[in-house]
């Protein structure tokens, strides 16, 4: 892990539109294939969650909704088409609060907008909800490109969200597979010798946004990124994404007042 | 900006520890030679702030600073040493709240746990400020690496912070010469030719978050990162970093409740 001339490459994967019931090894073997590019020990593959979920069959049809009493009152709150927030309801684990256009959830662990259910990349009249289980999609495919490939790779299932009080999103990992998406730091010094005080860096995270770079939030088809050279830890499995509690979290800690008031289970009444 | 088969290269650049009163610049010069890289247009260096910090004689010797009653009192309701608490005050526009070992402040515009003061990479006793303008820091920077290169680039200086409910930490753009720090990608289409929903990429955090994969928070003595074929717009100016208001934003929106309770100025009483 020396920094040492430390030098990063990463390649946009162009493919064509990917549909419901596509290989998305297939299709990113092909793509390689095309681009000349061959993975090597190490390689991490940044996948978007919207191409995953469509191959998964996550595309769901808007008019096949039926909102109930809830969501057509939350989607009147935040100004969500009511059969969305049905979504959101029926994907969240928790929903507490939002903005106009989109309801703050929480979703497979992770703090998602709208449960993570997206407009875009979807055909008319689609939505495309997160992959089931970002995590076991990252593996599956982890395990095809390394058998494919006979090498040691990285997977991992990318989506975009806003930072607190930022314009713009950045990129966070919704699940990996075959490296450590946080690096715990303590224990190593700083550059006078003294321990650190920041201690863990979000690998996993940094890894999509420098994705997020050459792959676009538009039309680009370029739904995945193939990093190579990251100073990432690899290993045989995949590791859960570590979260922290609201109470030990900077923004949450003691600022959120009034989560119980919107708090709601995320399940229809 | 298309992304047909975009790539992008990534350098650190290794420097000695750098010291107040150095001329960064010429350090990055220095290391650029050693390393045999040659900057081109459009490359992008990416700054850890701490460097320039330092550089500019912002780091403040705890022993020297006399803690007032409020700074004393929100030191012992956080956990934070006084005198620096006392430095947070001074520095931050606003703070309203924290966790232990944090205070959450808005400083130079941007969310700040307490006030990007930094004890890491600081000698003992020592903590630095963040740079008084990175903005102004970035122009002078990028203006004489342009005319020692006799190319177009841009610079950011850039921070670590956390994300809700992550744990890790990412990358944040202080300020930014020579290119648009947030793409706005209103107009633009998804590959379904639908228009975006989402519309802003965080360009200039994504290339800090990206950089931070080499730079590490640890002793690792690369202050520096060279962003090569990143697909950004340049531009002949500095521009500032866009916000988003409070009530604009999905995490503070309507989250924030006990804000009132907590803010004061910043300014001692």
């Amino acid at each position: 892990m020396s920094s040492e001339n430390a030098s990063i490459q990463m390649f946009g994967i162009k493919t064509p539109i990917i549909r419901e019931g596509d290989d998305i090894v297939q299709i990113l073997e092909k793509a390689l294939e095309e681009s000349g590019l061959v993975p090597v020990d190490g390689d991490i593959f940044v996948l978007a969650e919207s191409a995953v979920g469509t191959a998964e069959g996550r595309e769901v049809k808007l008019a096949d909704i039926t909102p109930c009493r809830r969501a057509k009152e939350l989607g009147d709150q935040y100004g969500i088409d009511p059969r969305e927030m049905e979504l959101v309801l029926q994907e969240c684990d928790e929903i507490f609060g939002g903005v106009p256009g989109a309801a703050l959830t929480i979703t497979k662990g992770v703090l998602a907008p709208n449960a993570g259910i997206d407009a875009s990349n979807s055909p008319e009249g689609y939505v495309t909800l997160l992959p089931e289980d970002p995590r076991k999609s990252s593996e599956n495919i982890r395990h095809r490109l390394e058998q494919r490939y006979s090498c040691r790779l990285g997977v991992i299932i990318g989506d975009s969200r806003t930072q607190p009080l930022r314009l713009g999103c950045s990129g966070i990992a919704l699940g990996v597979s075959g490296f450590v998406p946080v690096e715990d730091a303590r224990g190593t010094n700083d550059i006078y010798g003294k321990p650190l005080r920041i201690t863990y860096k979000a690998v996993a995270d940094n890894l999509v946004s420098a994705a997020e770079l050459i792959m676009g939030e538009a039309g680009e088809r370029v739904p995945c990124v193939l990093v190579r050279g990251a100073p990432v830890s690899m290993v045989n499995e995949s590791p859960e994404m570590p979260t922290i509690s609201m109470e030990g979290c900077m923004y949450f800690g003691n600022v959120i007042r009034g989560r119980a008031d919107n708090k709601c289970t995320g399940k229809n009444d």
